[in-house]
């Protein structure tokens, strides 16, 4: 039987941290194994709201791939591609957007949250605008049946549900495929500041790429429960990110939940937890820098990797882009 | 010295007719032997407004590449391209919507008045309010110098010159060209029913495809002055289709005038000067029809002259995107 088509990615505007990994690189894990995956390093959207800085794409994309391939993701596997690499994207955007109504996009609830998140109010790009457009270019040209989201991406799907479905009824036709969500159990990791969801423009995030020190100075400046002053008072466990992480990543369910009784009970200082978080995080994050170390040293492998997935890819949606111009009964590319 | 490039076009909605010649056709004409002229099909725009009907776009692709081939178009000397046989255009659509917002776009005054004009309010495609930003793509990716226009045509080319500047200034480049307007001084010809502009929609156009008899019914049954009712009565020469077709066509300007002192003192009866309009129209239409009709049989050396059009169309908009591309340091494409 056929693999089912995934397709997911991110944005490269830098580093992924360990947020990342618990809300989709864990995912993508499972999924290489599973499933036909495509993982799209999507710079043509990071222009959307960047297009000032195109510059810094190209670290970044480097960045993004090393972290991938550091944590596990395998080329032979899955398809890692660079949005910008596949101009067909574009062609199939441009027809979408004529099955869409302007009045549409506009109220669109996950655009207008990151616009009001953003402030970019009224100077807010017509790239910006048309980005669920090109994410429905994006999810149909790989024909994918399911695109990991969280709950706030929900709107985008749906708006690329119905351009599957105007498509498809107004060409008469099922060349497009309707695709489905598959939303993420766990929510997203909290920073370390403990208020936030963990995010590089908060500062609150641990990467992937952090060296021991690093980690080490994060992990010992983490918010806790600000009213556990001494090793013998009764500390919380809820909202407490030190136990937030050692849920995510500590292997030994066990240990954590007596810790856990440990800290509530009192008698639990943060430093002993906060030295024991750190090795667990260590366990997980050493293997991964000296894997992303190995690439390092060799970017011109990585850039091959890139390569050959972009040229992968972008067989595979010039196919499906030769079915669409078919069903539209426009003749096919000199 | 290099010619001066000049990209110009016409939708393909159906045959052209003797207005467009008067309004457009005629300055092409001229400007394949001095300028660098390239000559566009628009398809993907018809589809900004027809997305229901790409079925209809291949027999209009043709007509109206006979009617350019029949009025002396030469692929020698000029390059006839189809649109959607560029796909690197839709690229740089998609780079230069992030420099637009989408304020700006809704204020476009030629595509509110259209909107207005087609009746789509609220449902106007997300494609059509974003069609000044393609035209953009068209006119830069060509490095046009010159674009005849219409003056309600106008502010397209403005969102254009907007776009050019916010590139070259945010890119730190001058890679994008400046175009101007190149303003059409003969106003719209008038259709038969002398009230409206000569439109398609409209009924009331003399097609340059049109047999003798197509265009002896018409001519026939032009408006003329309704208060010219006796041959003796006086009769008004303005706003008086027949008239402005003369003015248009009869190459005899003195004979033209004879005609309109005698049909404004009176004697001149309405069917006399229709023949004579029509024995004008005839010398210039018939050529055109000779040689379409020649073209007609042979469809397939009409294809192949819009194929090497829009391969040489394409290799030119590539150089500019490459360009386009490397200003924003965005890596070639693999």
């Amino acid at each position: 039987m056929n693999k089912k088509i995934v397709l997911t990615g991110d944005r490269p505007s830098g580093c992924l941290h360990v947020g990342h990994y618990i809300g989709s690189l864990k995912n993508r894990l499972m999924l290489q194994d599973t499933h036909e995956e495509y993982i799209m390093i999507a710079d043509m959207q990071v222009l959307t709201d960047n297009f000032e800085h195109p510059e810094m794409l190209e670290k970044n994309i480097l960045n993004v791939a090393l972290d991938y391939l550091a944590v596990g993701l395998d080329p032979k596997k899955c398809t890692i591609l660079i949005q910008s690499q596949i101009p067909e994207l574009c062609e199939l955007t441009l027809y979408y957007l004529n099955l869409v109504t302007w009045n549409r996009l506009k109220h669109n609830p996950t655009v207008k949250a990151e616009i009001k998140q953003k402030g970019f109010g009224e100077n807010v790009s017509a790239g910006f605008m048309i980005y669920p457009v090109s994410q429905a270019a994006d999810i149909t040209a790989f024909k994918a049946h399911l695109v990991p989201v969280g709950e706030d991406q929900l709107p985008i799907l749906e708006q690329t549900v119905e351009v599957v479905r105007k498509f498809n009824r107004t060409y008469n036709t099922d060349v497009l495929i309707e695709p489905q969500a598959m939303i993420s159990n766990c929510s997203r990791l909290v920073g370390i500041d403990g208020k936030n969801k963990m995010s590089k423009s908060l500062n609150n995030a641990i990467y992937l790429s952090d060296s021991l020190d690093e980690v080490r100075a994060k992990v010992m400046k983490m918010y806790t429960d600000p009213n556990h002053l001494r090793v013998e008072d009764p500390g919380k466990v809820e909202g407490n990110p030190v136990f937030i992480y050692l849920d995510a990543f500590d292997e030994d369910k066990k240990r954590v939940s007596e810790l856990k009784e440990q800290y509530q009970k009192g008698g639990l200082g943060d430093v002993v937890v906060k030295k024991h978080l750190l090795s667990v995080l260590e366990v997980f994050l050493e293997p991964i820098r000296n894997r992303r170390r190995i690439f390092e040293k060799d970017p011109a492998s990585v850039l091959s990797i890139l390569k050959e997935g972009s040229i992968k890819a972008r067989q595979k949606v010039t196919l499906t882009l030769d079915e669409v111009r078919r069903a539209m009964h426009l003749k096919s590319h000199f």
